[in-house]
């Protein structure tokens, strides 16, 4: 707990004063007045995040999270349980979604076991994975809590220490997940916290059909109502109804924003574990970005609750921290504005008449 | 004329068995059905427009046409004339905003001088621009026509010469402009060849107020009423109330398409480019990518005639190319989605239950 303390009392509001430097040379570049949009609101953020008119963005990571869920046993899913230590395989040969768009984002991809329901000790060993298994799978919240207060504590602070043990060599983080039947955990973590019906929040997460999104409702309602936990405490949320890997995106968060580094939240996944960091610290929200906007419904209202607007909307829905890992270059674009872009005195050029 | 003619000819839809092929992979890829949504419709269609499984895309461009208006004398800009050349200088120094941008998508930037009302004869010797000037500005389009119907042809072949002169290094192109008071005649043209009104697409261009934009909405009116393009023939669109920078796109999208490469069309100036080329040869829009949906109002009208989504919608409205710069990195992500990915067999991932 004392980490998770020490973590939180360090994060602290933006630099106001970077954020009014920086927008006043945005509003001096080369261009109509604000023309990149929201990309300059970005740009002036990032200066806020890092204290900087020159934000360093060039050293990129994503962190994948992977863990199991006992809510599978329920039915909440098309894919069986096996295919999470077999995707953690796959994210180490390279051949994933993550992989292919970190490629392009020129970003490292770290894959984190916080708990998957299957021996990857080897992968550990041999430092292809990191190691912070909480558990074997989280027990099934239909019957009861997902996981201890204490397993809580002890996924969010290995979030933490994943994001310390990074930002010597890192820039830019942003999260990622895996994890068999976690749409079910994270649509019960946003009616938890937001209070929206768990119609609202709940959708078919890897192709479930009208039936099975019946179910996985009243999966999540009973979960909900067998475990009650407490809106205003997050630790209780995660523990009552969440994920290691959820909690663990949270650690990642709070550890990232109590070393002002900006941090891509990927998708419905990644923003129910951010959350839950915004429930241990609402200012840790000034250091997310919110790289898309899911097709899974819950989606909207998560970013709704974080009050974040999403950079992209493509319609994606696969998690594992591609939604992050596409945004990268935006983000990059954005702190661009502040160095590359030349003022109106800088280069000559006329300005506008009132 | 021929050149023009002969590039029409060249110009076939995509490759439906590469379409297919691609479709068949991108469905047994490690991931749940199309859970990277219109990154694989993307996918899909690059396949298709290079007919290539392995789309080759590092080799990029954003080429920035720039043009000068006659209309301007109308007052229907906040900015003077001489920005346009200013602008010009900007780009080649690497100050702009397009040099930021291109830098952050790893793409050359070539300026072409269409035909600013300015002498950048300097420039063009030292081989820091591209001439192909048609003539010293166009003329005011609220008097009669922009240019005379042969120079408007000479403008489009110029932009398919551009195409022809760097295809052997480039794999995608990107579309982009400058020109003070440019919206306007790219509203003339929307309005002209959509039917819309012109209060329908008529946006407030580098940041005019609400006076500014009644006036610019009635010197439009002026220009449709007095020129009367034929909206079925789009030399006569471009010659009426059309930029040379606007045909120049236009020949750069059609030369693109005439080569199967794929081309990504930057902001509200660039489709109406589009909508020229589109009217001249309909299938060049199998070659073409929404890049983003400006913050000009005409610019969803447009996008919506050419049956195109965009990839972004960040509030842009500078132009220059910086859009299309912005989504490269997305159109990569799409190729590697057919390249990097690794299907359920390769992996040995178990697949979904029905």
């Amino acid at each position: 707990m004392r980490l998770l303390e020490e973590t939180i009392r360090q994060i602290e509001p933006q630099d106001e004063t970077a954020r009014a430097a920086a927008h006043a040379r945005l509003e001096q570049l080369t261009m109509p007045h604000w023309a990149l949009g929201r990309l300059m609101d970005l740009a002036e953020d990032l200066a806020g995040m890092t204290g900087s008119l020159r934000p360093p963005l060039s050293r990129k990571v994503i962190v994948t999270m992977a863990g199991d869920h006992g809510v599978v046993a329920a039915g909440v899913s098309k894919y069986p349980q096996e295919v999470t230590p077999q995707m953690v395989h796959n994210f180490v040969s390279g051949g994933a979604g993550i992989n292919a768009m970190a490629r392009v984002a020129d970003a490292r991809v770290v894959v984190v076991d916080m708990g998957v329901a299957a021996d990857l000790s080897e992968l550990a060993s041999k430092k292809l994975i990191v190691s912070k298994r909480v558990a074997h799978g989280t027990r099934n919240i239909a019957a009861g809590p997902a996981m201890t207060r204490d397993e809580a504590v002890r996924c969010v602070e290995a979030g933490i220490e994943v994001a310390h043990d990074l930002a010597s060599s890192i820039d830019l983080f942003g999260t990622g997940d895996m994890g068999i039947g976690n749409t079910t955990p994270s649509s019960a973590i946003v009616a938890a916290i937001t209070g929206f019906s768990v119609e609202q929040v709940t959708g078919r997460g890897t192709g479930i059909d009208d039936g099975q999104l019946q179910h996985k409702i009243s999966v999540i309602k009973q979960a909900l109502s067998t475990n009650s936990a407490n809106p205003s405490d997050a630790l209780d949320v995660l523990a009552k109804v969440g994920g290691f890997e959820i909690g663990g995106i949270a650690g990642l968060i709070l550890g990232a924003a109590s070393m002002k580094k900006p941090v891509l939240v990927d998708g419905f996944i990644s923003t129910a574990g951010a959350l839950i960091a915004y429930g241990l610290e609402p200012n840790c929200a000034q250091y997310m970005i919110a790289a898309h906007r899911s097709m899974e419904q819950g989606h909207r209202v998560a970013l709704q609750h974080l009050g974040k607007q999403p950079l992209l909307d493509l319609d994606l829905r696969l998690g594992e921290g591609t939604g992050a890992a596409l945004a990268m270059h935006l983000v990059e674009g954005a702190a661009r504005l502040l160095t590359d872009v030349a003022t109106f005195q800088e280069a000559a050029v006329s300005q506008a008449s009132q």
